[in-house]
């Protein structure tokens, strides 16, 4: 029987797990809940029902895991807890400083409905994290290094467009090769913000508006550009339509380390992710664990799982025996 | 109290048992175990016995992961199982084809004495499988693809140093640059093996021998050398021991994919390794396991495991508070 899966929120990740869904043949798309009007909404997928987010509980039995497609500064905080007394329930929340906090509220929520809940699924927080802890683990006198990019920053393209003369904009993360070339090379580095990252802002302004003004308030902004080296292009509405309307993104978590008698021996672990589409991608890793959690649940566990509580066998499809033969 | 640790065997990998056991320490080496008389081996570790293999069962109740040093052909397809019955065990099998064959016996073994057994770790089969199993769950429709090196086979060493005129030598398998660009570009190229690795062999030849004939033997060996592009350079025994005396592997492992409506978006996720010793490097995967296969069987778990099977959080000595607060 096929993995029926839920999709709680319908923007870009919601359509990159509608996608996802698609390409697993072990699982169906069995609802998409909005806090729309319900009839406004036109989804991809022929004949799934779409319903209000208040209808939700009356799809409790027809609906083994249900994704959690909300943003984690207002959304996730309340809606995995609430739902994962009634569903399994994975999300993305990534707002790594609050991570300690929402795992207990989940937990709690999860238990009492013996459910599995997996937050802060995606690949960073996710596939980057469980690099981290492997590499860590791996060698432990070592240190390791995560880069971002090159990628489009939601949150400092926002940012940027809250300044005043700026109709829109678009912001990559880009990490230094120079900082990268000195990670490899296994002599440990300690690099600032500034070492690390550069910025490139590709910016649309109001006619008239004062460029060298808004130039100087997107490099000084505290927090977002100030403690880097940030270029500002300004580009016509179509250009920025043109040549900035995906949302690549990726990165790089690298461990570098000593063995031997006498550290003599150095050795160089590199994870890296190019992604066209960061929400897909996403939508892609949280659909895996999807059918972990679902499988964890159907074996008598609950309560609130990250990547690190998750046997990998249980993210693929094949059984035990066939990873062994074809993939060990 | 600490994970007291036994080593089966002590060659290259198990003198990296030994270094890798000293970087953590939540664990203690207890006992190393030899066919040689143990007066004869000198280990680095002052104050910890050296055993002969006859007399393991005595130890029975002082070690809790016994680590299995030999070599897949002969000694672990019946050290392993043997030993499993009495200890938990770790072994790096590496002979892919033999693996499901290896797993049931080790299984049996395992569950009659309640213990946990893990084979067929390290980096490949060990690391390289687990991204190989996550490349393949997260990105269903896509391909991955598997490079060794640049590094030292011993295998292919020996096979050069059987020719008739070869006083030694030692062989670099090499994965070839532009076959690597070709994966990356995410366009799933087939790929033959000669156009996926080259192989360069340095040969130290007796004084007199011909040349031209050891060139020929080596680059026509069939399996070995005759579908790869091969170079033979005659070295100086003195040369090889200066500029070869090292055991450096390493690797790839990238999965391509697409997602999207219509597959319009490309992924490409890579793992990589660079190492100055293949043996220790090894070794450090091996202790890292050591470390799961004691967690799991105290909470009660037995029978035989592979990397596929493992929750990565019992691979760090960091609680799983401390992971979800400082890596996810």
């Amino acid at each position: 029987m096929s993995i029926r899966i839920g999709i709680y929120g319908y923007g870009n990740l919601g359509r990159g797990i509608e996608n996802a869904v698609r390409q697993n043949p072990d699982m169906e798309l069995s609802a998409v809940f909005t806090r729309r009007p319900p009839e406004s909404l036109k989804i991809g997928t022929v004949g799934v029902p779409v319903c209000h987010v208040n209808d939700v509980l009356e799809y409790k039995d027809k609906i083994d895991v249900m994704i959690l497609c909300g943003g984690s500064a207002t959304d996730l905080p309340e809606q995995t807890p609430a739902l994962a007394e009634h569903f399994c329930v994975v999300d993305s929340f990534d707002t790594h400083a609050r991570i300690p906090e929402h795992f207990e509220n989940v937990d709690r929520a999860a238990k009492k409905g013996s459910n599995v809940a997996m937050i802060s699924v995606g690949w960073d927080p996710g596939m980057f994290s469980l690099n981290r802890l492997l590499g860590s683990a791996i060698l432990p006198e070592g240190k390791d290094y995560t880069f971002w990019g090159k990628g489009v920053s939601q949150g400092h393209s926002d940012a940027i467009r809250r300044i005043e003369g700026v109709l829109d904009a678009k912001q990559y993360t880009i990490p230094v090769d120079e900082a990268l070339e000195a990670v490899r090379s296994g002599n440990e580095p300690i690099l600032s913000t500034r070492e690390k990252h550069k910025r490139e802002c590709f910016v649309v302004a109001k006619e008239g508006a004062d460029l060298e003004r808004i130039e100087k308030e997107i490099c000084e902004m505290p927090n977002y550009f100030a403690d880097y080296d940030t270029t500002v292009h300004f580009i016509s509405m179509e250009e920025l339509r043109r040549d900035h309307s995906g949302i690549p993104h990726g990165g790089f978590v690298i461990r570098t380390g000593k063995t031997g008698a006498e550290g003599e021996n150095r050795h160089v672990i590199e994870y890296s992710l190019k992604l066209d589409s960061n929400p897909e991608f996403t939508a892609s890793v949280i659909v895996a664990f999807a059918r972990a959690a679902h499988r964890l649940n159907t074996s008598g566990d609950c309560g609130c799982k990250t990547v690190f509580d998750i046997p990998p066998a249980l993210l693929s499809p094949k059984s035990a025996e066939e990873l062994r033969k074809e993939l060990l």
